[in-house]
């Protein structure tokens, strides 16, 4: 009895000691997305920006932005829920946010500039979580270095010419839309749940006040809206392209996307031979900050 | 310190009971399906044949199943695993397998008569899971009896007047298929991973032996199948009618269902303004057995 006593005992100390470390990770991981020290790294002459934050072990997961988007376009309840089991890896592309060199106009320049990046850090194998323009990226990489990637995220995005709004309205802003009103028109819905999710989605992006990337400037929004339309306008109606992608993939999108409507996720999830995929209610292109909470559990234990 | 070790060995014994009453009412789930008893109920009537099994506490979830399908053909792996959060009720659908009467060939009759059997049963709301034709009865009672269910997951299934394959070919069998054979075809995919998956299902469906339901015979079949092409000639080009479903709703697919493509999928997920969508690789019609252990925790989640 007593040798029962004293192993339970030894457990009841190890459990807390367990769950001490499980909490204080818990905590470290709290806020990192808003004060993760911006660092910079010279990768073939260009001076790459990048953050990265959570989780030493396992695999890295390496973010790829959106459309004109910077490292302060991730929303910190989203990459914060992420670092709790991943280190995060966020990064701007040549020509944008904080790094230097020219943007290029095509999105497989982009992709062979990110893979440059992420071999320069040191990684031989990563996880990769690609949102919107990002997610063309994304698939551009797993076609082309196919040993580079583990598992591929797709959220918002679609495969070769796939059929997408024109970004035009966006660049030339004619309605004199802010920034913010601008996201709440292109990433959520119109609904009353909609607009509020959108409101707290952008005080959310401001959390982060030290350190902030400088916004993407003209020459580099111009290259990559050139590189979005040649990506779409080169059909490939029997995609045969991301038939390759063998890997697994897990794609996300909302139910009312008006940038890049779920359709392209249905052609992607019959095409690519091991793909997963997840519709989020009364969301638009931004479900995975909409729905952070569920997306963070879902793409963790896709990568598990 | 004594004080401190006595609080910790009471919380350890205190874990252990719950520990032990967890582990005993996973066991007690395991094996539920193989073995609850069929009961019977008479509604306006007809003799229903049911059965019940799982937790007592919170909204029972009723199962409706596909063309022909009786109790037998859910995958215990399935509805055991719901059974440890739930209390699962399927049963036979007028004229089918253990149920009297004669099968209506409408839809909107076999969602009345499942109607009044759950009401017989003293429910006043439940949770529904509708399995393919299963998914089309769940529909029509969410659309004709709202306030009977709280939240609705629907399997490989499609709106009213949906782009879904011809059953003829399963009724005249041509090619002499057996069930087996048959099921693999249009429940799995052709690869290895396919075939191997239906190989498991079909064997754990044989795991009940004692009590198991008839067959469905011919009449009831050709009024299933009747009611089902009336249901899919219906056209509803704006889909008003699913429009309505404002309840929660979980929509799964495999990404090659031959039976019923995940075209339909979209078509609700779009349509419905409350619906949230999985779709699994590498999987058919029968995606919900495939992945069962992910379905059910899919399913728990949305049902928490």
């Amino acid at each position: 009895m007593n040798h029962i006593i004293k192993m339970l005992k030894t457990k009841t100390i190890l459990s807390f000691i367990a769950a001490y470390f499980l909490l204080a990770g818990n905590l470290q991981a709290q806020g990192l997305h808003q004060t993760a020290k911006t660092k910079f790294l010279t990768v073939n002459g260009i001076k790459y920006a990048y953050r990265t934050y959570g989780q030493k072990s396992g695999l890295p997961l390496v973010l790829l932005p959106h459309f004109v988007g910077t490292m302060d376009d991730w929303d910190p309840s989203l990459t914060n829920e992420l670092a709790k089991t991943h280190l995060v890896v966020i990064f701007d592309n040549k020509g944008v946010g904080g790094s230097g060199g020219e943007t290029p106009s095509s999105i497989t320049q982009m992709s062979e500039d990110a893979v440059a990046f992420i071999k320069a850090l040191g990684y031989q194998k990563v996880d990769l979580l690609g949102f919107s323009m990002g997610g063309f990226i994304g698939q551009q990489i797993a076609i082309d270095h196919p040993g580079l990637l583990r598992r591929l995220i797709l959220s918002g995005t679609a495969p070769r010419g796939g059929d997408i709004a024109d970004n035009t309205p966006v660049i030339e802003n004619k309605e004199k839309k802010t920034a913010e009103q601008m996201r709440e028109f292109l990433f959520f819905t119109g609904t009353d749940n909609g607009i509020k999710e959108s409101k707290a989605f952008w005080k959310r992006i401001q959390e982060r006040k030290v350190d902030r990337d400088p916004d993407t400037k003209v020459p580099a929004i111009l290259a990559q809206n050139k590189a979005i339309q040649d990506y779409t306008a080169e059909k490939d109606a029997s995609f045969n392209a991301i038939k390759k992608i063998t890997i697994p993939v897990l794609i996300v999108n909302g139910a009312h996307d008006r940038m890049d409507p779920p359709s392209n996720s249905l052609v992607m999830v019959t095409h690519m031979p091991n793909a997963k995929m997840i519709i989020y209610p009364d969301a638009g292109h931004g479900s995975l900050f909409q729905y952070s909470q569920d997306f963070a559990k879902q793409v963790n234990s896709f990568l598990k």
